[in-house]
C-alpha cells in the first residue's frame, strides 16, 4: 500500500502552472473583484486541515455569488481545459482542496443562502456555503434540526462532496442519508438538477448518490436539499468513566445489538480527555469514556438510557454522570467537536495525520485495541475519538510536519490500521474521504476492477478531467 | 410526455433477433441444460406483471447457479454483442423484463442461497435470487428481520435493481438505504465489488446505489449485502377507518410532520377494501382505511398508538381496530400486499396500468384528491393504494389488455397524474422503476441534462449498449 507524495507528484507534473493569462483575464473581465490573484487568497485556497503543506496553491481564486457564477467560471476554465477545485470553508483532512494538477480555487462560501425551509416536509435547500450550523439556526425555530455534524462547522457542499457523518451518524446516517437532491454545475458548464424533494424515488440511475462522496471530481454542486428532523421532545447525554477502552468498546457493541435508538456513541481515550480539559476547561474523568445522547420522548429517553446503564455497568462503566440542561449539552458536545483542535494545541506546532477507519461493530475491538497498543508502542503522541456506535474512530498521529521521520512513524501506524480494517470486512474511510491521502488504500479495498470503474464514470463525465483532478484515484 | 410504445419500438428495431446461432451453441456448451430455447420458457421470461404482452421472448434463457456462470454468459454475450437481461421471479410492474431489443434472459432465480447472517453486525449476504421472505426466513432465528417489501415475494436482485421499497419504508427506508455493498458482473463479464459491511464509508464513488436502481443497465448482481434490524419487542398493527381518503390523508400528514416513528402507514381507499374483502375472506369496513404499525419497547409501542388515535380522532377517524397477534397481523398484511392480485381478479382478464407517484408530505392531499376525481369520472375500475407515510401511492388501473380504448384512458389518467405529482416537486415513480413505462416521464422529470449524464455513465460501463438496453432512456 503505497500512499502517494504530494510534492513529488507535483513535481513530476508537468501540467502545473497551466493557467493561460488568457483565462485570468477572462476571469477577471468578468467576474471583476470576485477573481483575486493575490498570493495569500491563493496560499489560503492552496491549502486544508491536512498534514499536506508543500503544494504550490491555485493560479487564481474565484469568489462565485450565484450557480451562474460557478456555471460561468467553469466554462471558462473548460474552454482552457484548466482545473478547477472547489473550495467551501477549507476544513478538509485529505488534501482535497490542494492544486496538485495547477489551475483554479472556486470558492463558494459567499454562496450561504438557505433557499427554503420546508418544514411541513422535514426540508431544507440551501446553497453548497452554507455551514452546519447556520442550517441549524435556520430550522431552530421550526422545531427542526441538521444531525450530522463533522468536527469542524463545514459547508454543506463539503460535506455532500466528502459523504460526512459525525456524532449523530449511529442514528441519522450520514451525508448518503441526508441529501434528498443537489443542483451541480456539469465540468462543461451545464446546470443539472440530481432529484425532487419526493422522499424516495426510483427515476433512473441515482446521480444524488453519485455526486455526493465524488470530492468535487464529477461536478460543483450549486444547491443541496437536506432531510430535516423534529428536534426530539426529551435530550439527555450523559457521559460515563470506564476502566479501559475495551470495556467502553465492548459496551457499545451490547448497545447496537440490542437496537436501541442511541443517538450519539462516541468514545474518547483518556489521554484525549486530558487534551479537551485542557482546551475546553473541562473536568472530565481523566479515564476512557462514552459521551452518549438519548433522543426521545422523555419515557422513550428514560427507558433508553437505563437499559444503557445497565450494560455499561456489566462491564465496569462507573459515574454515569447527565447532562440534562441545553447549555450543559452544549459545553459537553463543543468539547467533544473540539477534541482535534485541542489535541492539535497540546504540541505547538504540530500537524495531525487523522485515520478514518470504519468496521463492521462486530469487529469494532479487535481493530481498535490492536491499534492502540501499536500507537502507545510509537512514542508519537495521538488523540484517539471514534464515532464508535458506527464502528468508526480516529487516531490523529501528532506530527512535526518538517520531520520526515515522524511522518513516517505516522503513515507506518496508518498503513498498519487501514490493512487490519480492511481484513476485518472495514473500509479505510468512513467519514473524510480519499482526497490525496487515501489514494492507494482505496485501491486495496475495493480491487482495480472497482476504481476502473470510478474511472471510467470519471471519464465520461469529465473528459478532460478538470474537475479536481489528482483526488480519489489517478486517471493514468 | 410521451410513454414509448413498446410494439412500435419493437418493430422498428433493425436489431432484434439479434442472437447468433453460434452463441446459442456455445452457451449450450458452457450451461448444457441450464441453457433453454423451449418457447414456453422464453415466454414465461419474457413478461412480467406490467401491462405489455406483445414483445417476442428473448431468444435463450440461461439459468445461472454461481457468480462464475453470470460471468461467463456475460462474456460469450459480450463477444457476440448480444443483449442480456437478467431475471429475478418476473414481478416487475414497468416491462423491465422485456426484451425489447431481442437477445437473452439470465435467470438468476437458482443463486437463492443465503451465503452468510452476520447477527451481531445486523447484516446479511445474499444471491440475488433469494425472496424477501426467504430473507426473513433465515435471520427470524437470530431475532432479526429485512424490512422491504414490496408486494410480490420479489427477489433481492430485483428489489435493488429497482430501488423497491413497500409499506415498511416510512421508517426503515427503501433498497437506497439498505443495500450496503454488492458484487456485480459487469458489461465485460468482470466480478467487482462496490462495498465493504462497514456500515458507513466515503471511499470514492458510491457505486453501491449506482448499481442500485440501474435496473440491470449497468451490471448483474450476484451478491447483495443487506441491513438488517432487530425484531421489535413489540409490535401492533390497527385499522382506522375515515369518512373519507381527505381525512385519511391530513391523518397521515400529521403523524409524519410530529416525527412519530410510525414504521407503517398505508392508506387503502374503499373501492379495494371491497376487493380485499373478496380476496382474502376478510370483514373490513369498506371505507377509506389507514393500515398502521407501531415498533418498538411496549410503552413506546403504547405511546406512539396513543398519539396516533388522537390525531386520527380529529379527523374524524373511528374504530380503531387493534391486531395484536402475530397470526391477526400476518392476516392484515398479506391481505394488503394481495391488493394488487385481489384488484386483478376483480376484473377477469384485466391487466393493471400501475401509477407510482410519489411527491413530498405537504403536497400529497393535493396530488391525490384530484387524481381519485380523475379517476371516479373516467369509469375505468381501479385500486387505490398508497405508502402514504412517504408520500408514494399507486392507481391500478384495470384494463382489458386488447382495448386500446381503455389503454389510452388509463394512459391518459396516468400522464395528468405525473404532470400534477412533477409540478409539486414529486417524482413519477416511487419504487417501481422506471422500465418501459415511464421513460418519457423520467425525461420529463429529471430534464435532458440528467438523462444526458445518465446516457453518458451507461456508455462508459456498457459501451455496447448490450445490459438490459432499451430501459430507462434510449441511447439512440
Amino acid at each position: 500500500m503505497n500512499a502517494p507524495d504530494p510534492q513529488a507528484a507535483w513535481l513530476a507534473d508537468s501540467t502545473r502552472r497551466n493557467v493561460p493569462d488568457e483565462l485570468i483575464q477572462a476571469l477577471k473581465t468578468r467576474f471583476g473583484t470576485q477573481c483575486s490573484t493575490a498570493l495569500a487568497v491563493r496560499e489560503q485556497h492552496g491549502r486544508d486541515e491536512s498534514a499536506f503543506t508543500h503544494v504550490p496553491p491555485p493560479a487564481a481564486v474565484v469568489f462565485a455569488e450565484s450557480t451562474t457564477d460557478v456555471a460561468d467560471a467553469m466554462k471558462l476554465a473548460a474552454q482552457h481545459k484548466v482545473p478547477v477545485i472547489p473550495f467551501g470553508v477549507g476544513s478538509s483532512l485529505e488534501g482535497h482542496l490542494l492544486a496538485v494538477q495547477g489551475g483554479i480555487s472556486l470558492d463558494v462560501s459567499r454562496m450561504n443562502q438557505v433557499l427554503s425551509v420546508n418544514a411541513e416536509d422535514l426540508t431544507v435547500t440551501v446553497q453548497p456555503g452554507v455551514t452546519r450550523k447556520a442550517v441549524n439556526e435556520a430550522v431552530k425555530s421550526d422545531g427542526l434540526f441538521f444531525p450530522i455534524d463533522p468536527g469542524a462547522d463545514a459547508s454543506i457542499g463539503g460535506m455532500a462532496a466528502t459523504r460526512a457523518s459525525g456524532t449523530n451518524a449511529v442514528r441519522y446516517g450520514t451525508m448518503r442519508e441526508n441529501v434528498l437532491a443537489l443542483e451541480v454545475v456539469t465540468a462543461q458548464g451545464n446546470v443539472v438538477r440530481t432529484g425532487t424533494r419526493a422522499k424516495k424515488s426510483s427515476a433512473g440511475y441515482d446521480l444524488t448518490r453519485l455526486m455526493v462522496g465524488s470530492e468535487g471530481t464529477l461536478g460543483i454542486m450549486t444547491e443541496v436539499t437536506l432531510k430535516l428532523y423534529p428536534l426530539p421532545e426529551a435530550i439527555s447525554a450523559a457521559t460515563c468513566s470506564f476502566p479501559s477502552i475495551e470495556a467502553a468498546v465492548r459496551t457499545t457493541i451490547q448497545v447496537i445489538q440490542m437496537g436501541i435508538p442511541i443517538a450519539r456513541c462516541e468514545l474518547i481515550d483518556a489521554g484525549t480527555v486530558r487534551m479537551v480539559n485542557a482546551h475546553s476547561k473541562l473536568g472530565l474523568r481523566e479515564e476512557p469514556m462514552l459521551l452518549m445522547e438519548f433522543h426521545g420522548s422523555p419515557a422513550g429517553v428514560k427507558e433508553q438510557a437505563e437499559l444503557v446503564q445497565d450494560i455499561a455497568g456489566e462491564f465496569g462503566g462507573q459515574s454515569f454522570e447527565w447532562a440534562t440542561t441545553p447549555e450543559d449539552r452544549t459545553r459537553l458536545w463543543t468539547a467533544r467537536h473540539n477534541a482535534y483542535f485541542a489535541a492539535i494545541q497540546s504540541k505547538p506546532g504540530c500537524r495531525a495525520i487523522s485515520t478514518d477507519t470504519c468496521v463492521p461493530i462486530s469487529k469494532l475491538a479487535d481493530c481498535l485495541l490492536d491499534s492502540v497498543a501499536e500507537a502507545d508502542a510509537s512514542g508519537l503522541p495521538y488523540f484517539l475519538v471514534g464515532h464508535v456506535g458506527d464502528g468508526n474512530f480516529h487516531f490523529g498521529y501528532l506530527i512535526d510536519p518538517d520531520s520526515a521521520a515522524e511522518r513516517e512513524t505516522a503513515e507506518a501506524l496508518n498503513h498498519k490500521l487501514v490493512a487490519r480494517a480492511l481484513a476485518l470486512e472495514g473500509t479505510c474511510t468512513g467519514e473524510h474521504g480519499v482526497g490525496l491521502h487515501k489514494m492507494g488504500f482505496l485501491l486495496d479495498e475495493t480491487g482495480a476492477g472497482a476504481v476502473a470503474m470510478m474511472r471510467a464514470v470519471k471519464q465520461a463525465l469529465d473528459p478532460d478531467n478538470i474537475l479536481n483532478p489528482g483526488k480519489i484515484f489517478s486517471m493514468g
